[in-house]
């Protein structure tokens, strides 16, 4: 099995995510490690002894993928024995031609605190997600972006945190639970911020699943409770125009984007 | 200002942290536009008229950062006026060349939901930080891999919720409050799991501010009390040796994958 170094000054996370993006297109396993803060002479050559140790215990030479934007590191790393793919600067020469500007790197670019307001808006967007989960408080709705509603379970809680971490985004969530099922209907709050309403549903053997993990052999767990759920929500989403997403078979970060091209909220990238 | 276009098949994360890592190099502002799920030749057409739509508006050649595996759909958009960077299949020729495979393009590959095991994991894990977030639970400790210790809003949630989701890491908080600072100890739960223990701190004037915007004017948010406390729990961090980050300057990604190498453990990539 090849094995793939994802080395950087910073965080490692763009290295990583790209990394993984481009080799998910190929049929092989790879053993992946991250190596972030790689900032100095001395680790940079820690590194290289790590990385040409690896060839020479596996005998398949290795990827690495690097962010780095001093010179004399990012020579060290790439003196080493790996195959070696500059991430960052591939795409940097045609961007300054295009531009006719020249590129200024600077360390702790993309992950790293430069932008107080972005990071602000960020946590503040998770306080308010926390703050507004599960229906525990209604009051602030006027200040939601979107209002998740859906039955217990089918992934509100995960998604309005990734709407908040990773966008900024404020989401509120409003779960319909058993005992409002056979008068089914939108309370006041909610009504009054339709525009912001989206709804979630699952397929309700996945549901079944779940619950079952979180609280065993119980009604809540039951598979006809569960269909029965999803029906009653299913139908109010349609009588009140609530559009909805079945996360079944998605990710979060793919029902985070729906909602957001959905809801024609523009994302801001952090 | 030059605008960007983010170009996916899928929700275009990938092109946008990447692409925005590459933006951060040059000293200019871009106007920034995510345009996920293009996956036909529909779609293809109508965001290629935009994209040159855009370049007639403001006569400034836009750039285009795509990451699209249909080779048709991906045509229509090269074909368009802007000037175009391939992300996805830049590398792919040179890896297809060290490795001597194929690749096998297919869509949903990053941010899709191809491994249930995988994403339970991540979900698993932000439900696991949300039960066991400031202090509510103790009994589930043995279940962390990192416990995070620290005084009211230094980071200790958001960084919890972003190591759960970004990295399916499971991570318990406690908060140690007004009432602890008199007689500050470790109490028997985090003892117990002492090797565990990360500490979070953070500069007194930025803690002040978080909490006057949480309590304004209540004693929680003076700056007396905040420097009082601050000054209490590091005392405590070095008291029982707890490796501590201070959180004043570092972004929630930056403070997580500190906290990954300081404990040794090794990140999954998603």
């Amino acid at each position: 099995m090849h094995t793939v170094f994802y080395v950087s000054d910073g965080t490692a996370i763009t290295a990583e995510v790209f990394g993984h993006a481009v080799l998910s297109q190929f049929p092989l396993p790879f053993e992946q490690f991250s190596v972030p803060f790689v900032e100095d002479k001395e680790k940079a050559l820690a590194v290289r002894e790590r990385i040409n140790h690896s060839f020479h215990q596996s005998g398949k030479q290795p990827l690495v993928f690097h962010t780095i934007v001093d010179d004399k590191v990012r020579h060290i790393i790439t003196d080493s024995d790996a195959m070696c793919y500059d991430f960052l600067n591939t795409f940097v020469a045609p961007i300054e031609q295009q531009l006719g500007v020249k590129a200024e790197p600077r360390t702790h670019r993309t992950h790293g605190m430069d932008n107080r307001q972005h990071y602000d808006a960020r946590i503040d967007a998770v306080n308010y997600a926390l703050d507004n989960d599960d229906g525990v408080n209604t009051k602030e709705y006027d200040e939601a972006d979107i209002i998740l509603v859906g039955v217990s379970r089918c992934g509100k809680t995960p998604t309005s945190l990734y709407l908040a971490l990773q966008f900024g985004i404020r989401v509120a969530n409003y779960p319909f639970i058993d005992q409002d099922m056979k008068h089914l209907t939108l309370p006041p709050m909610l009504k009054a911020n339709r525009h912001k309403l989206f709804g979630l549903t699952i397929d309700a053997n996945r549901l079944q699943e779940i619950r079952q993990r979180r609280r065993a052999d119980s009604r809540y767990a039951d598979p006809e409770q569960c269909r029965y759920e999803l029906n009653q929500i299913e139908r109010l989403f349609r009588m009140e125009a609530i559009p909805f997403i079945d996360t079944t078979f998605h990710s979060v970060e793919e029902i985070s984007v729906k909602i957001l091209e959905r809801a024609g909220i523009r994302r801001r990238i952090f």
